[in-house]
Order: structure tokens, then C-alpha cells, then sequence
């Protein structure tokens, strides 16, 4: 098991994983004013901030394992596949294949205990969740995206620094994005409007922000169609 | 067909619905421009802003109808279903039956070429959209909704008044929410994080903007799990 340490993913006594509920703090309150300041002045993403548990059963059941950095193949830790998860801390981005392919989806802080918590698309049906990294660049607040009508950044185009669930409610001129570039933070864009179907997480320090073809999206991108786009929460 | 009249709803010659593409018109980027200053200044919605274009086939064939306020039953217009549509202004809510009953489906300005556009649980296999009206308080710059940590607005509270992909990522204490109590806008709450599972629209304008109670967020409520939460854009 040399690899369990090599990712830094650990098996983990099941009773000192507890949820953070309501009855086992007394700092609730306080908890989310501090959220709201972090929010307002957000700080870089410590190493070491993130934490994902991932379990080989639906809701939370059977094998599980902890993550608090990139998996590459879940097989190699004798997952089959990931049938629920929990993100504990940081943003994540999983994938349908081993070594980062195939299709993606982004994972923020919460509880996933189906497939159909994290997937898009369901007219292809994906059940598989077999890679998965932290999303170093994520920050809620400082990110802004330049999206353009065609490809090579070619053609119009407009500036994003918010999350919008209908880019043609804001004026663009249709259902597709030739190009987009990243100057800062990381994006989710999904092929239907209000954040469904195929997901794109693009990210600042990946292809140096520059996404020239629908094709660079991910190895599952199939079509240049983009109607919601949105800043990932770290 | 007096019900065509009733419900404003009339059936459209194809060759006078033209999307609304770049080749289409030169005014692309002052349409941009346009918007975004009409997103920092948000316009109240004009009576007879809404329409959205429903097909009884995917990908925007078979019968088409177009619809500039309520139906209470596309069986009323001779569908059998919807299964694709085009909304091109407004917000519109859409629902599984008749009567505006079942699972809630958000529709902002886009394409929905097929059911999974708009269905948020794959779970439980929805492909039925059987009515649909517009959401009239939606407000997507000055939308305020607090939540409370359990039924009847008592415990813990937060106001908020932005997106959030993951509540807990923001400082609430666990999955669920108690309560909920709409000051302005319009929002959607979700079961997972990320904008996905069930979809619950909530109004400023419907119960007073008051929810107190998980089972009034709609009647296909099954759980008090919300994780997250967004404003409704026009």
C-alpha cells in the first residue's frame, strides 16, 4: 500500500470522521460571520487545504478512503469506482476516467451520495468517477474570464467577472463560445443554461488560462455549446 | 381553441422564429453593453416580457407553440408533452404535471433541447414537463433570502443575498436547512452542491416569501437537504 502514502490518501477510523452539524458546535454563528469576512477578503488557498473522502458504495457506504491531494486512479487504492463522496474542504475536479479524462465534474464543499449529484449529462449516462484533483486556482472572488464569439479569440467579446445561469439573458448573441481565456481564478461553463448538462472547468493555471477551441475544453467536449457559466467556490 | 387566446399561447409560423445569432445582427456588442448596464441597474420586469417557445419532440421539432404568460396544462393546447424548448425572455418555472404540481425545473433564457436541460434528479427519471408560468419576482440584483436552521424560522440564521454553490463551503453548519424566508427575489435552493438534485423555487411573491417549513418549498419535497443556493435571473 506504498501508494496510499504517495497521495497522501489514508484509510480512516470511521468514528473520527464526523459531520460538522449543528449540535456538536457552539460556534455556529461565529462560524459563518468568519465565512462571510473570508468571502468578502478571500484568502489564497493554503497547501494542504483540501480534503475529500470518497466512499465505493452510495451513500456513504462500504470502502472509504481520504483525500487531501490529486488521485490519479482510485483502482490503485482497490476502488472499483466512487459511488459517493464528501468534500470536506478546497474545490475538486473529478473525472469520468482514470488519469484526468474523460468527463468532468466540479466538486465543492458538500455531500455527493449518488453519481447524479456530480454528473451532467444524463443522456450519457455516467456513473464513474475515477481520477480526481484539488482546483489550486480556485478563488470566488477575483476571478474574471474573457469569453469570445469564435475560436482562436477571434470575434466579439465580453469580459465575465460574476456567475451568470444565462449568458443570453446578459446579452450574448447566441447558445455557443468560440474561445475563451482565464486571467484569473477557475470557471465551471456548462452546456445548457442554469448550470446543467456538460461542464468545463477551466483554470488560470492551466494552458496558461488559454482555452483557443471547444476541442481544449476537456477530452470529452463534443460541442462548442455554452449557456451558463460560473466561478468555483473554494 | 379558445384556450389559444385564454392563455396567450398561439401557434407560430417557423419562418417568423429566428434565433437570435451573431450573423444576425450588427448590434452584438452594444447588446452586450446594454446588458451589463442593465444588470448593474436592473430593470423591473414589463408585463409581457415573458415567452418561451415549447416543441412536443426533442431538439426543437414536431409541434411548436409559443407562450407569453401561465399554462396550466399543455394538454389544453393538444401536447401530449414538452419535450424541448426555447425560453427567449423572461424566467419561467416549469413543473412535472398539470395543475403546477411535481418537480420544479428553473428556466431562465436559453435552449433546452432535451428534458435533462432542465431536470435536476436524475433518481427519479423525469421527462415530463406539463405546465409552466413566469416567475415575476425575480430580481437577479436585489434578491435577499435568509435561512434558518430549523422549521418555523427558529435557530441559527443567515441572510444572504449572492450565489452560492456550496453553503457549507460558506460557513453553515451541515446539508440542511430548516426554514426559509424570501424578502425579495426569487430564488432557487438545491439538494446538492453545485446547482444540482432537486430544485426548489422560492418567491417573494408566493406564501408572503415565507417557508417555514421544508414540505412548502413544493410538493415534490422529500427532504430538508439544501446545499446550495442562487438568485433567479431575468
Amino acid at each position: 500500500m506504498e501508494e496510499l502514502s504517495a497521495f497522501t490518501g489514508r484509510a480512516q477510523d470511521p468514528s473520527s470522521l464526523r459531520s460538522s452539524g449543528f449540535k456538536k458546535t457552539s460556534f455556529f454563528v461565529e462560524t459563518i460571520f468568519a465565512a462571510k469576512m473570508a468571502q468578502t477578503n478571500p484568502q489564497p488557498a493554503q497547501p494542504g487545504s483540501w480534503k475529500v473522502t470518497v466512499y465505493d458504495q452510495e451513500n456513504f457506504q462500504g470502502k472509504r478512503m481520504e483525500f487531501t491531494t490529486s488521485c490519479p486512479s482510485v483502482t490503485e487504492f482497490k476502488f472499483d469506482n466512487v459511488l459517493s463522496l464528501k468534500v470536506e474542504s478546497g474545490a475538486w475536479l473529478g473525472y469520468e476516467h482514470t488519469g484526468y479524462c474523460g468527463q468532468q465534474y466540479i466538486l465543492e464543499r458538500g455531500e455527493y451520495p449518488r453519481w447524479e449529484a456530480w454528473s451532467g449529462s444524463n443522456a450519457y449516462h455516467v456513473d464513474r468517477l475515477m481520477s480526481f484533483r484539488p482546483i489550486n486556482s480556485a478563488n470566488h472572488k477575483e476571478s474574471k474570464i474573457t469569453v469570445f464569439e469564435k475560436e482562436n479569440f477571434m470575434g466579439h467579446q465580453w469580459e465575465v467577472q460574476d456567475d451568470y445561469p444565462s449568458l443570453q439573458a446578459m446579452g450574448w448573441g447566441n447558445s455557443e463560445v468560440g474561445a475563451m481565456k482565464v486571467s484569473s481564478g477557475a470557471w465551471v461553463c456548462y452546456q445548457y443554461p442554469g448550470y446543467r448538462g456538460y461542464q468545463y472547468i477551466l483554470e488560470a493555471d492551466h494552458h496558461g488560462g488559454d482555452y483557443k477551441h471547444w476541442r481544449e475544453w476537456g477530452s470529452h467536449a463534443q460541442t462548442p455549446q455554452v449557456q451558463s457559466i460560473r466561478r468555483i467556490q473554494q
